[in-house]
């Protein structure tokens, strides 16, 4: 089967070119101009942009939280990222304490096999380090799970202390893993909150209060330290805070292999959401918070000059009614979440409108330094011979309105109700098969593949 | 014609993949992989980059200066630079006070017509601003030049005051065109100069001496704020010290349009060369001059992080015997300039082997970069479907020695002598026809054309 | 003569303790506590600070300018600076093109001599630079006339070019002068001006926007990069806006002998007040200008960290009426100047009250420090044994309003009209003499003395 | 008793004037000039500093550690500083797990009653925090015990994690408490040491390489944010390396109440004489440990420009023989301390004849920076009526060799063996009583008294 998308721009990370891309089976096979390329489909993409789908380095689904379950499951939350022309998660799998991280990765498997829309992979998320932990990493890392996430906050759930976070770095040394933080101080973070509840203040506002952007600068700039002991690369997570991002600044002057990524959420809502009337606010908690307004600025700044280089949602979301409400006698009963998956193709190319980041840097956020950072590339990211055919069709012309009546993530509000965007994916394909066009949806169930990943690497001939 | 580059990894700075390369006539028709492609000839490339054609946006064929002249015409520089792996030159033009610019550039393209064996353009260096020559520029852009030097050194030759420089960055708003800096305080310098010879320090190190960095980094500073006031970008020339770095830094940072270039003999070479025993020193005599060994790290920094987005050679080479040697009594004498169209890509190759910068990063500084900066983007500085085919393959494992015996600029000794190097361009073709293949030059005086450029402008679709 | 200054909380750049002050003739001869010390006067101080008299070192008074003549001569603006708690002033003399400096320096000795009601020193504005020059200058140091301004603007009037900075900086390397500079790019504010007048825009807020923030960060760069070649220490006078306080940090950080001063009026107003409608703007006509609010603060916080050393005035009044309405076609006519010399050490003392400034640093930045940068410490600036008895009591606690009405400058308007102050100098002393004091003048012109400064020097035993 | 010292130069941290200085009883009652004061006896001072007594604010005297005791108790060690010029001591009390804070600092108290020569206020270091104990904090700094050290290293023993030291800075906002810090990553500390050791890395170099400085910059950085989540002032003992000094500058310029300290340890010796031959590097075993040499010239700059505000001692002497040689199986065995009592006010005296500080910067850095951060100001730390009449005499052009052999520290080296040193002091007097002169101790044990000292507080009339 051979399919030609023919008259498009053609943007990747390194530029854009009006070119034809060929696609034959599940692999792009040409990119070309002037060729009489024959195939058996042709579609056309004049006017269009032709992308690389989306990889979306930070999902949650059906996260169990808070006691309760994230409202997307690996069904409904891949084909809400195809209809945002995203077509590959790295989702975060676990492991309770005390059972091996293989045994949490296989019922992460089994909840994707056969639900998945798109292709997965995993990261895994560690609760304790110990040498039987260690071990299992130098395994999981030759079978294609190559990062581990490492909690600084959540004492008693999920944090582990510093040396722990040390002897993973250092392991990553040898096995070529990357360590994933979240970086705040949980410590600090719990005594806030519970002097908070003491107080009666109980409302989602209090959750970001409690919470202060200068932990996260803090948390940031010791794992970094921690990683500039070991002589190990770190990946932040979800970076929110103007103080975390200038800890990222500094140890990239000084030649530390530090990497962050930030979300839409942090580029779009604020504080001010968390102090929504009434209930409201419950919607816009996660973790770490939305912040004040002025951290917006520094952190587009961050996403042109490159300090930032992966933008991924951290998509876990929870019903308003049922589950956000849980929390309605005190914010720390919120389960911690928000959904995005979806939004997030489209809210970073407002970025290009807008002039915050040229068009390239757009490809590059989204789909190519992603799929390089996580051991992707060049099968995913990107578009170019032999490459996953993994291609959104983008209109940037059309004009839409976000909102809970039309989204395709199985949650009853958005984050973003209301908001005018202009541009949409018009045709979304993964390994040559379409799964959105002409506005519906022609994906399955089960045909997302699981993704074993490369460890970082620089290329070679 | 057909041609097809089969089973290398073609570079460009959005990647590296593993790809066919068809070349239709002049142009790059598809990158392809797995396609059975049919074409008259077959390169094999396994084991080899293919690389775009280096972009080399600084050079002086044949330039007139302190009584002598370049010892490369276009005819002979234009042969060595496709030697090493550099297609396209965009050179400066020049014109007499008072003397139309248009009629400058006559002058040179008469030169470059015929003899050129590679692709070129032209920037013009400007001596004077009035409203004529404000009018001359205008159209000239839309003739193709839209580069405009102006020099802050060389009083009574060359520089103009800052008003002058206002004036032409202000009309650049309007008529789109990048205004380039020779950045250093001319009126200064020569005081610096008189008062060194005057005291009889007429040797080649005091050619550095009188040149201080922190005069570099005011000038630098200063032709910024002019371009902030004016809202026009701003091209640093030649950057060669850490306070002019920290100026295009700084500026950047702010959200200023500013970019710079810097040049292989900033980061290969120091002040202790222009202190090389004999007059030996003379070889080194370039401005901005060598600078002390510090500022190299901070020139590769630049590099790796942004803030030098280019890297040109400033091509101005002059025969040691006969011309350098006319400044034997006083360093003020000895003709200004460097050989270095040659070295330029092979140099920064080494920076690829040595962990410096990556291999993307190395074809966008010494290619796609230059070009995008220069309009010339995407005919010329990538491989893609559409672009002129102008192709490098690099063999990144062939070890030889840098020397004035082996290399074909024409001039009588090398600034690297003796300086061991791997990689090595082992075919060089532009617009499908080869110039260089099996340690032959098969290109011809002639063969290369004018090329009109761009302003430089965003992609659209 | 004995006078007992008793039980006040005597301040000093050092620290702040409650001690009696005991002045002998014109000199403090004690500073004691709990000692019975006779005294042919008593004056009361408890609950009083007892603070060094004021030390500006930046007025013009009677300057000629656009046509006219400063309002206040050294008669009424020496005795206005009394009332506000200045007891000295360095004034700014000048000299005319082709005019030796000491000619010029006699004229204001001239203006100064039985009319100054407080001790004066001198500064040299120098318009040109030759070897005579340079040679006056020599032979003016050793006079005690010990720093020089040299103007970056007014381009035909005093502007001298960068070479010229240069000399004068080397020169300094030998006979100790400091070299102080207006930092201002002329060149182009020049050219701004006369396009906007072009452009019909007359009006007070364009002398503002004629002359942008990053044109004096320009110049106070480049200034300081002259020095830093010399090796010579420079001065920036009226320091105004954040890009050349940056300039200023980044040179003292890598220890470069770099000074600045700031005035109140760069504190306490802005761009706004040029704006103000009607041709009220006039009166806040200064070079450079007032600047957008947001410069407010980075001036305070270099005040605080002490990247500024000196806050002086710039004291240089025209009234409204007759003077300021000279400009009313073009703001270009509107005499540059604003009153100021007896508001400075009250309103830098409202940062004490708001917690911006401790109240040391306070004593340091209107007394200590401009005394000692300037060679007139320990004889002014300080409360010590020896010094001059140059003693301000100030009451902390009385609150006034600022207004024309009551101000004792001749000049028509104040720039702080109907603004709430706390603290006012109750008793004002120079040379044991009261000035101030019960709300009346006890002053007299011609009891100022000149005083010969020296070279800055490190103290020593 | 009156006594006269006459002719010197006074020095104080806000100037240097040639006075004479009049002691009644214990008190300053003068500083005068030309009077003609009668006095019991007069100290001629010509050709002298008359600088206040040194305040050396952190030793430990007599401290159990490592299963021995500092060499040094209050007899010996505070005769020492004596002869050293200092004057005022604040010693580290502690107590045991489980104890109440007053408890340990009864037992402290009793080793310095009758037993100290100077006066001596005391610190105290907490190793846990409860309700209990943050109570008792309320009460000791009612009763002069103003501050409190907690410690981010040595765990098990020291060592308090976050939430502590977050409860303890948020209840100085209330009791008006100083917070200062051993800012050290001490879980990760541990592991480098457990694992060095494990290694076979036995030798006292490796106690510098486990305890690396991107470790204390951490834990400055993340002490700096709990004081900045606090709104509480947070002071650094013990500064030894750049990173912790950036993140000192940091915090202060964006207005944190941070303050920190230095030892002449880190500005004069370096990780190289922890490689000395032999076993001779544990003679410099302390920490935070000695550096790589490019730190001092950090730490001298952060002296000069006000980022390190104090200059102590961290006095903690073990003889090398008997004590230090403890370690001679592993350096986790050497006990942790130097001696430096007596020689910090020359050692930092050689920064003046360096250039490397003003005269006033290194009388500010020794006595009286530190008496006001730690609430002795004015009574100590200054030249002042109604101040202790705290005084040294000090010749600045005397030569001698710091060497074991005659200094006067109860320890059998000494870390600056064979240095040549300018300046010593001549005469040291406490509260009229002098201490040292002509070569001999005039002091006794127990004529020093303990201190209580007040909150740091603003200065008012």
């Amino acid at each position: 089967m051979r399919t030609l998308i023919r008259g498009g721009t053609v943007v990747t990370a390194g530029g854009a070119v009006r070119s034809d891309v060929l696609v034959v089976g599940e692999r792009i096979a040409a990119v070309a101009d002037g060729l009489d390329l024959p195939a058996e489909r042709v579609i056309d993409a004049a006017g269009r942009y032709v992308l690389p789908g989306g990889v979306d380095v930070h999902t949650h689904m059906g996260l169990e939280s808070a006691g309760t379950v994230a409202s997307d499951d690996f069904a409904t939350g891949t084909a809400a990222a195809a209809w945002g022309g995203t077509t590959t998660i790295v989702d975060y799998a676990g492991h309770d304490h005390g059972e091996p991280l293989r045994q949490g990765l296989q019922r992460w498997m089994a909840r994707a096999e056969g639900r998945a829309c798109i292709d997965y992979g995993f990261h895994l998320m560690v609760r304790e380090v110990d040498d039987r932990v260690l071990g299992e990493m130098d395994a999981l890392v030759d079978e294609g799970v190559t990062s581990f996430k490492l909690f600084m906050a959540y004492p008693g759930v999920y944090m582990v202390d510093d040396a722990a976070i040390f002897r993973v770095l250092d392991r990553a040394t040898g096995n070529g893993a990357l360590t994933v933080l979240h970086a705040e101080n949980g410590g600090l973070i719990d005594l806030l909150v519970a002097r908070n509840l003491a107080r009666g203040r109980t409302a989602p506002l209090w959750h970001g209060l409690s919470r202060p952007a200068s932990l996260e600068g803090e948390a940031t700039a010791r794992a970094i330290a921690l990683a500039e002991v070991a002589g190990a690369p770190v990946h932040i997570a979800h970076l929110s805070a103007a103080p975390a991002l200038e800890a990222v600044h500094r140890a990239r002057e000084r030649g530390v292999a530090a990497s962050a990524e930030t979300c839409p959420q942090y580029l779009y809502l604020s504080l001010d959401d968390l102090d929504r009337p009434g209930f409201e606010g419950a919607k816009y908690v996660c973790s770490p918070p939305l912040r004040p307004r002025r951290h917006q600025h520094a952190l587009w700044e961050g996403l042109r000059v490159g300090d930032l280089q992966v933008v991924a949602t951290d998509h876990c979301p929870f019903n308003f009614h049922g589950q956000k409400e849980l929390g309605r006698g005190s914010f720390a009963r919120i389960p911690n979440g928000l959904p995005g998956v979806e939004e997030r193709v489209t809210l970073l190319f407002q970025g290009v409108l807008r002039g915050r980041i040229g068009l390239e840097r757009f490809v590059d956020l989204v789909a190519t330094a992603p799929a390089k950072l996580f051991g992707l590339y060049p099968r995913k990211g990107t578009i170019a011979p032999g490459s996953d055919a993994d291609i959104v069709v983008f209109d940037p012309g059309v004009e839409r309105t976000l909102q809970a009546a039309t989204h395709h993530m199985n949650v009853d509000y958005s984050c973003y109700e209301g908001m005018r965007v202009r541009g949409a994916p018009e045709l979304v394909m993964q390994r040559g098969q379409v799964l959105v066009e002409g506005g519906g949806f022609k994906g399955r169930p089960g045909a997302g593949r699981f993704l074993p990943r490369s460890r970082p690497a620089a290329p070679s001939p």
